[in-house]
């Protein structure tokens, strides 16, 4: 069993704003990087928020991720920009690739922002919400140091490049975050902790089988792509896409320095309101969420959309406060 | 065994041609589409070329597609436009959304086309190649009828919306042509009559277990999503993007007329000449491949990217003849 303590939203976010400032972050910075840090927590994305902030710190101290620098516009060509994230925080390099790719979607319907040198974006939704919530199609990805072989490899080349697709929905949105490998290293060392096995297969053994076994995939580093060949191809082609346009490093030559950083994103944008067909957009999301939900349910219960059960794991955490592990806040707090 | 006779190319265009003529097509029309069908089975994807002419040749019979009707633009933004497929053939539609596609990248440096009222583009690695090979990426997407239900589901609500992208690389090109089901209906009813097991899990048997047996997935239509709720979910974002973009049908509407015609498409064209990296992009897919090309080999003999084998496929069907099921190949000779 893991122990948690239950920590209220405000109190998280002052914490992670307070170490942000001992670390060197301009104020405005710390403010927002605090901001997508605890957001993330709250949605109950803790594997890319809270239980991941010690290390980012750490990348910091390190001077892998430089606090103060801003993302700077390397070239445009209209609807797409290319932009020099400088190593800033990847939390705010992304959060500003966001905000300008919506931009240039004003300008030109759609728009694209490829970021070079930038670090990990820790939750791809965050910037799918971003976007969506302000009537924009966002369509995202970054590639990632080497985790996952290639299909029939046993060796890591791939990066678990995750994609992220979202669309306004109901006030909020519907977002798909999904990594290219079919459970996180992240979930594994979960799962392995309280013992589970996993749903479904998550990756081959030391012997080449199938295993739902969290501890055999670790031990092997053979996590398993999403639907196999398929996952390892896209997982290949996102990263070839993450490099090409916007001249950054590909996932092995992020492999090459051992450490991840100085990643590769892609961000897209699509201004909704401009289409010819707005006024029918929003019913026609709900006829198809509609008829989705009117599925007949077989092995699980309830049968949801990408990021549904967001909303409900938001709604208590705001209420109840986010369940940390101990050991994760006191290491925390031992930053202040 | 399912016996084969080899057709060369050239044969079977002119065969492909003169049926097109025949139930209508105007001369240019019959030979741009009697080339695309021709190049896929050149390509040996069987299963969305030559297999799927006669079933073509009823929906024109039909009415569902209309021969010589020609794609309209409806709406403009700049770099994403809107137009209205006509119900004109699917793959001659596709054709021309993904030049114009690229046409737009050329003024703005990508360029989207959201294609309403179109049909079956049959295999969209084709517009993925036609896109790499002139320099450009290319990433499309189609919704299609449902025939995919959702995680955890026994009904179908999910198309299994394929995904292309593409990228030049050699002279050719790097082509993910993806459906979001692990395995087609094509794959499933070849899988059976060859009395074959699928190499991993294909979808779920009517007692509601995973299954390898081609034909429990045939009797309980429960074809699994590719990497299970992620795949579903891909799906999903997949079909909404597609309807929103142009104004079109989304799966459930189409599921609606019983028969798949009337489909939503879309296609992004990023022109690779613009980028400031352009001089660079070569070596850097090059590198990404060798150091793919290196991976230790597993279960599998060799590591191949994706559209890797149809090189190969296309040399041995150029100089043998395209291996096409007998029955299949009377059925095209009784059009005549």
């Amino acid at each position: 069993m893991i122990k948690t303590v239950l920590i209220p939203a405000e109190k998280l976010k002052d914490v992670f704003f307070n170490v942000l400032l001992k670390y060197g972050f301009e104020k405005e910075k710390a403010e927002a990087c605090a901001e997508i840090f605890t957001t993330n927590s709250v949605d109950g994305v803790y594997s890319h928020s809270v239980n991941r902030f010690v290390s980012f710190i750490k990348l910091v101290e390190k001077g892998f991720v430089i606090p103060n620098n801003d993302p700077e516009k390397v070239y445009g060509m209209n609807a797409l920009e290319q932009w020099d994230g400088k190593l800033g925080a990847g939390v705010l390099n992304a959060m500003k690739a966001t905000d300008r790719a919506m931009q240039i979607a004003k300008d030109h319907g759609m728009g694209c922002v490829a970021l070079a040198n930038t670090n990990h974006w820790m939750r791809g939704g965050y910037y799918g919400w971003q976007g969506a919530k302000n009537n924009f199609v966002f369509i995202g990805w970054t590639n990632t140091i080497a985790n996952m072989p290639a299909w029939g490899a046993v060796d890591a080349r791939l990066g678990n490049n995750p994609l992220v697709i979202a669309v306004p929905y109901n006030g909020e949105a519907i977002v798909l975050d999904m990594a290219t490998s079919q459970f996180s290293y992240g979930a594994l060392e979960v799962s392995t902790l309280k013992n589970e096995e996993l749903p479904v297969h998550g990756g081959f053994n030391v012997r080449g089988e199938l295993t739902k076994k969290p501890s055999e995939i670790l031990e092997s580093k053979r996590v398993l792509p999403v639907g196999y060949w398929k996952g390892a191809g896209l997982s290949l082609l996102l990263d070839i896409l993450s490099a090409i346009l916007c001249g950054g490093l590909s996932t092995h030559e992020i492999a090459q320095r051992k450490i991840e950083y100085g990643l590769s994103q892609v961000f897209i944008a699509i201004d909704l309101q401009q289409l010819k067909n707005y006024s029918g957009i929003e019913s026609c999301i709900n006829n198809i969420i509609t008829d989705y939900k009117q599925s007949t349910p077989g092995e699980e219960k309830e049968i949801v959309f990408p990021g549904e059960r967001i909303l409900k794991t938001r709604a208590k955490n705001l209420e109840n406060g986010i369940p940390v592990m101990k050991k994760v806040w006191s290491e925390i707090e031992g930053l202040l």
